[in-house]
């Protein structure tokens, strides 16, 4: 399968059927291909011919140049079987048809996709789509949908997503969770190349360190299965499957026109892959954000370390309902947090060391322990406090501790800070995660987190393991 | 219970017991209150005399003048006792105690802070505390606790957190969230007052529309429900208990003190009382900002209208999983939007109108249609087609249709938007909800808000109907 996926993600030349110069679809492709620098490798196609962006139009598939690796082909769905069957007779062998209105609007439109998946057949061609937005390739700003600039900034999160509106406007939002991208596809109504496709390919990809996947309903169960499970032993993946419930089978019916089965069967069939699944959106994307910078975890003790007691207790309860432990604490731990502790300071876990000011202390001790298998940060402090500090001219780290050191004291296991309290204090809490310790909004989120990599450790150990610190290979 | 809690959040003179010239508590405390004009109406205390931000301290409260409503003590607990002794003799009724290290620390200051109840019922004085930071009052910017000043914009959100730091946190991110207090109060360990106090002045109160609980445990649990069910049925209510399970409830007991319960028994009598449970923080804050602007649901039957066909089929099954239903249209709801709707368009619920332009048809077409009993809108828009209508000079309302309108179609019906994508189209989207339309940020909020919409619709049917349209009385 690698040859012709790379073709779709690391072509020589392309080709656009049905380049506009008006707005619309076909209008916004040539202008990222502008500004990435795939104008010259691309040959536009238009009934009317012209130029667009300063390029010359030709008229018909027939007239493309030889040579062609993928074609994008955005023109009518009336007109798609007949483009198709020319960009064939042209050998070309990759095809995004992001053209929607087939299986998705119902029978006749099965008939049509049913169609082209003949055609493709014929020629030998590999699909992808159709009624979806291609794909995306950040190592070589190759975009076949037009996108906000940041979201093409190279990083590790590949992403396979049944739906291209969905896909886009993931994409759209990334730059703002702090993700980057590695590699995206939008499969739309899959009737050639699947997620298990992409899945074998993106396994090897090394830009690639987590992989991210939206799914309404696999064509051929098994074979994604299989696929999840080759892909789960190597790289963390996510999925979001919806179609879960009766009403959400509907949804999905005339959505992309898949058949999403029932729920309990890819339950079952994910944990065995060892794959994660995520409940919702933003589950997904906090996962995706603790994979990227945390190992997997090796056991299930927990230490919280927090200046709320409130806010530690749901972190209890949160842990105790994703089968988490609290860690013990060393006795050695316990006496260097009481020499530095006033009268009033609990020395439990969680540790709420309130507005002592000995959270730096408190945190050397508890990541030097040995007992926790993670951590948990919950470093809120009301802004009357913060304002103090302020006023005196002490830095956040004075009052919270060098993270960068907690993070080599406790290396090989995972720490999630939890971000709450004013937008002041957030981004100074922030800051002090950098990109070694992730941030999650609340201490529910952090639990569910820990969990996951939890699971991801328990899967890995079946495998090679993956570990977020191994550097992604060069760019080549 | 009216006349002593008006002392708390509307006392004619206030008194400061443990003032202080350099940076902490008893600093913070006199800035706020020169800040909001109440320096002139309040008595600082210092053994230590002097002045502090203009303003003569006393040195002890034997010097403190006559009339003082409201005390507030940030003295070392080992001092607490005798102050309130003194603040007994003085004829002080109502008394803040911000201290802590009393019962959440173990027994010895179980032993302190009974002592605190003792002296307090032998001269007749109510407590607030110890271990909290008092109470806040929007309405006459009183705030017995040091804040960014946009948490002190008046609102109509109440809170009762039983945490001090928890609720100082929750206050400074109230601007941020969209949410404005009306009163507020932390209990701590609250040995003499607690939730059932304040809940039954709260439901009394003009500016308090929805009432907010942050919960560890009930001193005594039938007093609280009875409060909650008086409560419950002429307001919104909204509780979030931690120790749910063994490890939360362990960790509350060290926190502050709390027994918090078999988690069981609280759920049901939470659902007997008729007010809504929280599962965590971030659902407590949406559910909060969609019953300040919603009215209770009448049915459970729901449209949707999105762009999105991933988007649709997970709030789909977001809804399935909270009970809720999906409405049908009526026929002539499905002929207005068939008659401006392309080929390729399923006229179904959810109905995702994808690319299509017939948003505003179609909204107008199922905001008038009389099945839903509520509606939710995830009008989500890829980057690159929003930068199609920018370049057109097309605004948003005229791609997504005027939402004032709609609203008034639905008049009496909630509805909730999901906003998704990059941040600029979000600020769109928030734009056109203004403040009659509740935004949350995924479609399984927006179904978790819909459900308890539903359920305090059932809950209110069978007492006083709310309505956030009801004008609040005008703070007097």
């Amino acid at each position: 399968m690698g040859p012709i996926i790379e073709k779709f993600f690391r072509p020589r030349s392309i080709a656009l059927i049905g380049a506009s110069s008006s707005p619309g679809f076909g209008y916004g492709i040539p202008q990222i291909w502008e500004k990435c620098g795939w104008l010259d490798r691309a040959t536009l196609v238009n009934p009317k011919g012209g130029t667009i962006r300063g390029k010359e139009v030709v008229r018909g598939v027939a007239d493309l140049p030889d040579g062609i690796d993928l074609a994008v082909v955005i023109v009518p769905a009336v007109h798609v079987p007949e483009v198709l069957a020319e960009l064939g007779k042209k050998g070309i062998q990759a095809v995004i048809i992001e053209t929607a209105g087939f299986a998705e609007i119902g029978e006749e439109g099965k008939g049509k996709q049913d169609e082209l998946l003949g055609i493709a057949r014929q020629y030998g061609m590999r699909l992808v789509g159709p009624n979806c937005v291609g794909i995306v390739n950040t190592e070589n700003c190759l975009s076949t949908v037009e996108l906000l600039e940041t979201s093409l900034e190279p990083g590790s999160l590949a992403i396979i997503a049944q739906s291209g509106v969905f896909g886009g406007i993931l994409l759209d939002y990334l730059p703002e969770l702090g993700l980057k991208a590695s590699k995206v596809v939008t499969l739309g109504n899959k009737i050639d190349l699947d997620e298990a496709d992409f899945l074998e390919y993106l396994v090897e990809d090394p830009q690639t360190r987590v992989i991210l996947i939206y799914e309404e309903g696999a064509r051929d169960g098994r074979r994604l299965l299989g696929a999840l499970q080759r892909a789960g032993r190597r790289k963390p993946v996510i999925i979001l499957k919806s179609g879960r419930t009766p009403l959400g089978r509907q949804a999905t019916l005339s959505h992309t026109g898949s058949l999403s089965g029932e729920d309990k069967i890819y339950d079952a069939a994910f944990r065995q892959a060892g794959v994660v699944r995520a409940a919702d959106l933003s589950e997904m994307i906090d996962l995706a954000r603790v994979f990227l910078s945390q190992p997997p975890m090796k056991g299930k003790r927990i230490g919280i370390l927090t200046t709320s007691g409130s806010l530690g207790a749901m972190a209890a309860d949160a842990l105790y309902n994703e089968g988490m432990e609290l860690s013990p604490w060393a006795p050695d731990t316990i006496q260097k947090v009481r020499n530095a502790a006033p009268g009033w300071m609990n020395v439990k876990n969680p540790l709420d060391v309130g507005p002592s000011g000995v959270f730096p202390i408190a945190a050397e001790a508890l990541f030097s322990d040995p007992n926790p298998d993670g951590y948990m940060l919950i470093p809120v402090v009301p802004h009357a406090i913060y304002e103090t500090w302020s006023r005196l001219r002490i830095e956040v780290p004075q009052i919270l501790g060098d993270w960068r050191v907690l993070r080599e004291q406790a290396a090989g296991k995972p720490v999630v800070a939890v971000l709450l309290g004013s937008k002041e204090w957030r981004s100074r809490v922030l800051e002090l995660c950098g990109n070694s310790i992730a941030a999650v909004n609340t201490p529910e989120e952090a639990a569910k987190a820990l969990a996951a990599l939890y699971r991801l450790g328990k899967n890995s150990s079946n495998g090679k393991t993956f570990n977020p610190k191994d550097p992604p290979r060069d760019p080549s």
